[in-house]
């Protein structure tokens, strides 16, 4: 049962309502991480789009908190809002990034609540609807944290990957929400965190939060876990998911998999922590996901420095696969599920 | 047999006398790549030990010659050079970086070759010396990359971590002079490098000798090298190593061990290329080499960039462990050898 005397807050407010009358968006601009904490505030479409564009929010989760919320909030500010101009903001804001499906998932919820209104009820419907998904997020990554927590014991030490936290949703996050909930009950835990090329997610976000969470962190390169495992001083694995294939196959960051493989040699549980939604039970395996391939200037470039020669071509997947065998258990909103899994 | 028609050149020349008297010394300064290729001169003390101090020539190799014919090169601007004076000019040298073996290794042997020679021969002697120190090197090198050439055959698809090229010797490297030995005998090869964080040599100095040389390259994040090997795209790992234990333990960049282990799930085979002196006959295994943790800054910033919160200490070893079982053939200048070594 949860304890609700130690629920963990969020380390940060990612997305929130920026005023009592739900008309504005409140959110956390992590392209200023880990220099500056600066809020936005989002009251506009061309805002709204350009927060989720420019990546001022980030991680599907938190994208689709947002996505609902700033719709809602910039209806709140038409005129005289009509059904044909809710479904113009909401085709703009689901453009914002074509591929997100969060973003699409969380748009079309709201528009469908709105279906079934009058004008006059509208926006109304669509901020009680936005703050349906926000609790549900937020239910969904306490949800993980317990049944992840019932894993993790005193003194323990969690290696992690990417940002798989509190600053990819709008709760607790989801890898790391075994390690919240089990902090907020006195667990004492230490977390090493890859940096994560080529984005630095692990360096830039997942130190951050921990660090303002009060969990001691340390940083290292992609390169520098396996020999963390093979000293023997991890404990276990906690990663997320961007989706999880019927037999289990898991794609997520690109480091993931040669992860599982040093935690498999060493003996090291590795635990997958996603929401439900993540599976896809229609995807049979991992050979089915396509991975997305990113842009070479994120290798070529380390700030401003060229690094890279001209005319070098790169291999720059955003995800890999790590197949059902390596994976110890599967931590979710319903508990620890097993595969294969069906819809 | 060597097939001297065919025998490579480095792409580029990385230490080289800077006059026909030598007098001076010729540098590649590998902090100006991969954006400009620039040479330096150095005919003083203070421009030696300068160069070697900030990384203008490494790698070592490259560094023991390097600081061979920088001694040899200083010694003769000296009005009337003594032993007592050229012991003076040695240690300066040495202590240039006061880790590095084969540093240390150069500078001991002209002292020893000097020790012979009337104070009036010193400067012909050293000289004669430093150039026996390049000719070694150059022919460890192609000693190497004969043994490794018969590992290649055309159409191989080659991954690489870290440099152990060119750049890092007087010669074509270690691990990459079987790939040179090979293209230069009209073998079809392409190279996949990693680029090797935190300081990048796979991006900034791996992908450049190669694309100089005519091998086509293309530079990845370490973390998505196994999503190559499970892709079944990769024939053969070559890397090089900083030290081999008696039992066949390699000590290289820290990187490696992941890959050794990727590798080995896909079935690929995985060359370690060193010079015969990188064997360590007294360290039992690789438990016993002890592993130099380096600076926060490398993972702290992204050029001038902060990427790291203050206050998160960071896990950053120079070098990883390769058990001897993940190692298919040890590629040396004495040919495949075997482990346990004996010296």
């Amino acid at each position: 049962m949860p304890d609700t005397q130690t629920l963990p807050s969020p380390p940060a407010t990612v997305v929130a309502w920026g005023d009592p009358d739900r008309r504005s968006l409140r959110l956390l601009d992590q392209r200023a991480l880990p220099q500056a904490e600066v809020y936005v505030t989002v009251q506009t479409l061309d805002a709204l789009v350009h927060a989720i564009r420019t990546l001022t929010v980030r991680g599907a989760p938190a994208i689709g908190v947002a996505a609902a919320m700033g719709l809602a909030a910039v209806a709140a500010r038409e005129p005289a809002l009509t059904h044909a101009r809710l479904a113009e903001l909401a085709e703009a804001v689901a453009a914002a990034r074509p591929t997100a499906v969060n973003l699409r998932w969380a748009v079309n919820r709201l528009l469908a609540r709105a279906a079934a209104e009058r004008p006059e009820q509208l926006v109304a419907a669509l901020a009680d609807e936005a703050q349906a998904v926000l609790d549900e997020d937020i239910a969904m990554c306490r949800a993980i944290g317990e049944a992840g927590a019932a894993l993790l014991r005193d003194g323990m030490r969690v290696l992690t990957h990417c940002n798989a936290g509190a600053l990819a949703t709008a709760g607790i996050g989801t890898a790391l929400a075994p390690v919240y909930v089990a902090h907020a009950r006195g667990v004492a835990l230490t977390v090493h965190a890859d940096e994560t090329r080529p984005l630095l997610q692990g360096a830039r976000l997942t130190s951050w939060e921990l660090q303002r969470a009060g969990v001691p962190v340390t940083v290292l390169p992609d390169g520098a876990a396996a020999s963390l495992l093979a000293r023997g001083v991890i404990d276990a694995v906690f990663v997320g998911a961007d989706r999880i294939a019927a037999n289990g196959d898991v794609a997520n960051k690109v480091g993931t998999y040669p992860l599982a493989l040093a935690a498999r040699a060493h003996g090291v549980p590795f635990y997958v922590c996603a929401p439900w939604s993540t599976v896809d039970a229609a995807t049979r395996d991992g050979v089915a996901i396509e991975i997305e391939q990113r842009g070479r200037d994120e290798l070529a470039l380390a700030g401003d420095r060229v690094v890279l020669p001209d005319g070098v071509p790169v291999f720059n997947p955003a995800f890999d696969v790590t197949p059902r065998a390596l994976v110890t258990h599967y931590v979710t909103d319903r508990g620890l599920v097993e595969p294969p899994f069906t819809s």
